[in-house]
């Protein structure tokens, strides 16, 4: 059996890219563009290009440097799309690998998408009773069947109809033979950015992607708004109603790098605020800051900022963690953390600990950690969280797993403290992650893991005590 | 590069297999069975599963026990179809594996085919018409669709009504999650048989695909015949207009293995009778008889039991021809041929030798097997074909090339024998052909590539001067 | 679990290559050289380059075709030798594939092997006793190490001198930075032979690889003779005792290819020969003569030629047999023989036949085939075998198992009858053997499987009780 | 091509790992182990293991992850070895994998070693001489070679024979059936300590591979020390002369992970104070203290305690680095470095910026990051080092490259400024270095590389201006 190193970590589902320039290598450029989005999804990858007549795609289960290990498309076009993808369990199959690449009565498209729709069930099925046939369990084959479907003339409209048809969270790149069209969801849950590259355009999930390839950031692609570009240039559109905004506030927190800037918000500036904040509301006094690397140094460097107590590296993270087996009796000593992580001795022997993380999904792995700490010499472990606890899962691209499985939606704070077994817990309030976040307003982001109000609804299948989302 | 040692011989499209049985494992008999339909098909394999509720799919390229190294699909059920592939060059794409498995509004199909439509292309143009979209280039996809989108009841009666647009050669296997179904279009082009596996059913391209799995021949599906196959038993019924019934006679001459009954017909008795009627009607004396193995051997033993010309292994073939790369300055020399056969000196030197041989395609490994002959001594070669000159491309699940490549579209019988430097050349003739097959009505079969009589027309696009099948 | 096709037949251990040339691809000409040689191993493959200066080695585990899969040695070189192997069970180990390259106080040697030394595990030891260290169980290192620790001054003295120290059956192909030699034992138990190619030279196992790179046969290298190939031209010297000639006999009834001259024999016609005598010592009559494919076919050709009963196609071979795994409950039903074989039911059909095989080891193939062809109808199987009872193991380079294993060292011919389910079986006798091999002294080769008098004695550890050759 | 993204840093050439014990899946913990250990080498992995009579290894190219993907040696044992390697270039061959294992006249005997000995090259010419083969070109082999050859009568006194002949610096870990043996060279140049598990003994480059096998760290082995391990225990004895310890200082400085204890000094307690001192020297003042991640982190967090300049992350790094395929013309536009790292906007915008990595090799790196900040809009970037400037190549198991691409050697720092572009440099003084290691005795450890005080000399070849080690 193999471990899964995140399987305690809540987990983002998709990250999309897509290039038109009639100056650059776009398969290459896509290929360095998915490399810098790898952390958005590592089980499988795909590249779409064109050159205006063809039509290519080369898809497949792995990291990104896996699937082209032997090389990338090899037509040489002037626009491509790509994707990177992270499942959810049950449907790693590679027929879900995407780009999506079909044919249809208007020629060739090719479609990624980042997020989840609320009504594809239902919209799967109505479309199922007009005749079509679903090779695959991805929301993208359900938008492209709408588009082929649309009686609208110029593939702009078909797009446009399509939209105001389905619901939920998400950013799609779609490219024809000549065109590359970005599109947000109205609700803006899931980012998408806009960049310069020489004369040509490219969009990715987030500008981190951007900056591998030299493109220079323009702006973020708004909620509700699609973007066309074709050597005609660049055109905007919105379509759709006016929506609430409602950027998944878990991007700041934990998603996305933080050397990205996602509606005009640095990741980093916000993760340091979140730990600044935290410090505040904790109150805490201790020997020294550490973190659980690496997704908690920020807010732990903040913490320490905002207090004044040391930051030191208190744990070490092993860089060649990869696909690992494991055998079930090793499962049981903690092996999986201590293969991931090793306590620095000299750094908490002796020592009173703030130990700062992101999130708490299901506790085992804090737990794990607290232990490994306290083994290594720490007298005390306050444990610091830099979000508030989940408690409800996710409907608009995020992978928490089922209600029941998170340990906040059945534990108040001081159960789970004991179930760690550190000192103290301290959860940032979700009016501290708020004011963290400066530059986004805060009711244009959305806290449905947290305060369970989901700005699009949720699946009505869940609503209605459906099997696959178990609301319990 | 990679040489293709079957570059000059017809290639076979496909082949099909099917499974209901509840005391077997369907999955593993598949397996099997499409081990023995190996040379029906190298480039990919797959197959399918049910167990009544989900339906599980496994394909990939290559032979069959290289996509199925490390093990077959999970799912344990009582349903099993398989496919093997060889495409035309340009379409040998990961997406174009079978079977094809899909949702649509009645749950879950899936669906191999063996054949060629003929007017593939303009169902796909109306069915893109009506909003589908398609994600390979098969025809298979086409079907499917037809099938989710027929107003009919049930899925017998679906499939019926999408049987009724379809024209061209295609013997089908499907499977729903409860039911087999074993399609033969009307004129009978492919084979297809029936088979009893204990209490269960097989349904197989080829009678060897049953022998492997130790089913009984029944009898041959009827062109124009649906076998139903479920809980409830088979059920045959017949769909659409009674047609010319129009075997493809390469499967005898060539295509098919010659343990499988076809038919009616042995394949060895019509190859070994085609040999013997090529001896009386070439009246060729010499000192041996030898065949390009291993096609031509039972054609020679024919010719050598009707002559009394002792037959002779003249040519040893190599066993381990795999994919095997090849460097350009190689190829001038022979080598392709050099790396396959080899002539055994003792067998040919100075000797007059008949060498028979199924078929001519380009001629081209024919020259060098003549050459490599004399070379080794023999005072003559005498080349015996045992089917008539190949003219015309075959459009019902044949590979033939274009016409323009068929050496017999462009020359003479006299300008062949010199182009591949054989002191005679003699083939069968049409009639001596339908002669040796005495089970089969000799106007129940297809002769097209002989004779460009087209018994299901042709594509409209190669009829108006379409770009794929070059008509010149 | 892997089915081994194979595992009934006597399996030889090694092929050998070797090259010099200066107007040549070396390693090219030495993978199509092993291509030819497979049949003499599939286990592994290697080729070893030099360039005069850099001497490099690539090997691997599989077929020639799969370890060199990804391409050669880089290194462009004027001589290469190669290797081909099928080991004993294990040691199947990545560690003994060949050729061995090694450096030593000469500069580097590399070296390979077909055949078994007699005295390798006393040498072995003796060589450790003076400090040697054993990376691999394969008798070339042994001889590596001789020649290393050989007080001689030049090359061709430091290997003359290790030839004195080593018993049992040999054929080297041994390559230093300027040289390519060539040895066989002065039994001369395995074939090898000398070719001309253009202005350089070649040497291989069988003269079916040097007609597939277009080399000239010019001679087999002799027992006890050992060719030295440099720039300075050929040179030949005898080194040794003058031994008894005992060339394998089992290289003319199943090992090498039938389109191989060994020792001026053709291989196809002893093989004929053999046949034709088994007609008349059986004195068999019957409907039709078959063979076992493909390893039975000449023989069989014989046998109808002598008696005038048509030879036919009874028996089918899968070509695409692989690596094909198997599961346990299978095997049970003779999967593994229908996976290989088929039965021609039109051919067999009532019919009383005569079936021809090259030998039987542990006899339970041949009941699989025997009962296959009585369900497929046939009213009589005589078995007849063109080859004495195997009663005996080989020490000199075949893979006969231990005795107890073979059928014919605890059973009578009437007992094996049984165990077989023929109607009646007939062997070859040991005179008849001798008689069909015209070109050959019948005191010139080796029969010691059948007879037990071995020319170049046992094993001590096998004389003496030894555990790996258990005599019983 | 493939871009090394580690080409611009030191490598360590290995690590090593022994395991003893009756309680444990000896295979699985050394497993475990290497991983732990996969920072000092990547480029192949290997795991030997003995049950007391049979002996296995399992070796392979590529990460320890990748090696054993397929599983680990079947032989169930209570001794195994393991080793991870990185190669200097050239020398990357299957062939050099280790652990070595050999049969000699004493039995099976498996070795792995850390370090570089100096009289390699002559030890070989002397034990060619002898008789000697040599199938690698690692120094594993010439080790094994002395012990086969060393006439004394336990395996401890061969070993102890042979490491008189062996010069330069080695850890090994040595194997035979019922002994598990450590050894580290009298100058101690690589670490090698002793932890205990249960009732069994583990042996290790770095103490952070105890930890991940639950072993409790007992003590380093000395230099001078052999330590044997049997179920008699464990014994010590010392062998040879007494010498200078010298342990490589750059352990501390990068090789090691910072989670580990060398002899008794903290490695992360050392990198820290490195930052501190390096504070100290170089008087500096700017708005942020940043490092280079990961390994210039630690120093950094020292330097930030020491001034009280806040430390941020400047830099972020893609953490999905792998194998990556790069194309030349991506090269020059300084892709390597924006693979692998990014600036992060918010943190460099407008400030002053004191950058901390651990070393320049040669410089190109850092030139291409001081770059990116500037891009960034850092308005000045400080580059400290928390090293003295390299000027030699080190003879003793790392790989420095030769000496005239170390950019230390042929420039100043302030050349090295300018080259770098950075708007001050400062490097840590030779004595600075040796402060901050506070628990070892600053003459007992080797700092070759920054003096050129080579402890155990050079190798002959390049003192004598040999061709390997040029020394300009």
């Amino acid at each position: 059996m193999y471990y899964d190193f995140r399987a305690d970590k809540l987990r983002e589902e998709c990250g999309v890219f897509g290039i038109f320039s009639r100056h650059d290598d776009v398969a290459l450029n896509t290929y360095w563009g998915l490399y810098a989005l790898q952390h958005r999804g590592q089980e499988s990858a795909g590249i779409a290009v064109t050159d205006g007549s063809e039509m290519e795609v080369q898809r497949g289960m792995g990291l990104v440097g896996e699937v082209f290990r032997q090389g990338l498309p090899a037509l040489r076009g002037h626009i491509a799309i790509g994707h990177v993808r992270y499942s959810t369990t049950g449907s790693s199959l590679p027929a879900n690998t995407q780009p999506l690449l079909v044919t249809y009565s208007g020629g060739h498209i090719s479609l990624a998408h980042n997020g989840n729709l609320t009504n594809a069930h239902e919209l799967r099925q109505a479309l199922e009773k007009q005749g079509s046939v679903f090779q695959t369990s991805v929301d993208s084959e359900v938008i492209v069947n709408l588009i082929a479907r649309s009686s609208q003339g110029t593939i702009e409209d078909k797009i446009k109809e399509s939209l105001t048809r389905i619901k939920g969270a998400y950013c799609l790149v779609i490219m024809t033979e000549d065109k590359l069209i970005g599109v947000r969801d109205p609700h803006g849950f899931r980012p998408l950015c806009l960049g310069r590259l020489g004369g040509g355009w490219v969009i990715a999930s987030e500008s981190c992607a951007l900056d591998i390839v030299g493109a220079e950031l323009v702006r973020d692609i708004e909620p509700g708004e699609m973007v066309v570009i074709s050597d005609a240039g660049l055109k905007s559109e919105r379509f759709g109603q006016k929506d609430r905004k409602a950027l998944c506030v878990f991007e700041y927190i934990y998603f996305a790098r933080p050397d990205s800037i996602i509606d005009g918000q640095s990741v980093y500036e916000a993760r340091f605020r979140m730990g600044q904040q935290l410090a505040r509301e904790s109150g805490l006094a201790a020997d020294i800051v550490i973190s659980v690397p690496d997704s908690g140094t920020t807010a732990a460097l903040g913490f320490s900022r905002e207090t004044g107590i040391p930051y030191a590296e208190g744990l070490i993270k092993n860089r060649y963690i990869g696909r690992t087996f494991i055998q079930p009796e090793q499962k049981k000593r903690d092996l999986g953390v201590r293969m991931k992580l090793n306590a620095v001795r000299h750094t908490v022997q002796g020592k009173s600990i703030i130990m700062v993380d992101d999130s708490i999904v299901r506790g085992t792995t804090s737990g794990k950690i607290v232990r490994m700490l306290k083994e290594a010499g720490a007298v005390a472990v306050h444990m610091c969280v830099s979000s508030p606890p989940i408690g409800f899962p996710c409907y608009y691209g995020i992978d928490t797993a089922v209600r029941k499985e998170l340990i906040a939606a059945t534990k108040q704070v001081e159960e789970i403290r004991q179930f760690i077994g550190a000192d103290s817990l301290h959860y940032l309030s979700l009016d501290g992650l708020k004011q963290s976040i400066t530059n986004v307003a805060s009711d244009a982001m959305c806290y449905a893991c947290f305060n369970c109000d989901y700005p699009a609804g949720m699946p009505a299948c869940t609503a209605a005590g459906g099997n696959k989302y178990v609301f319990e």
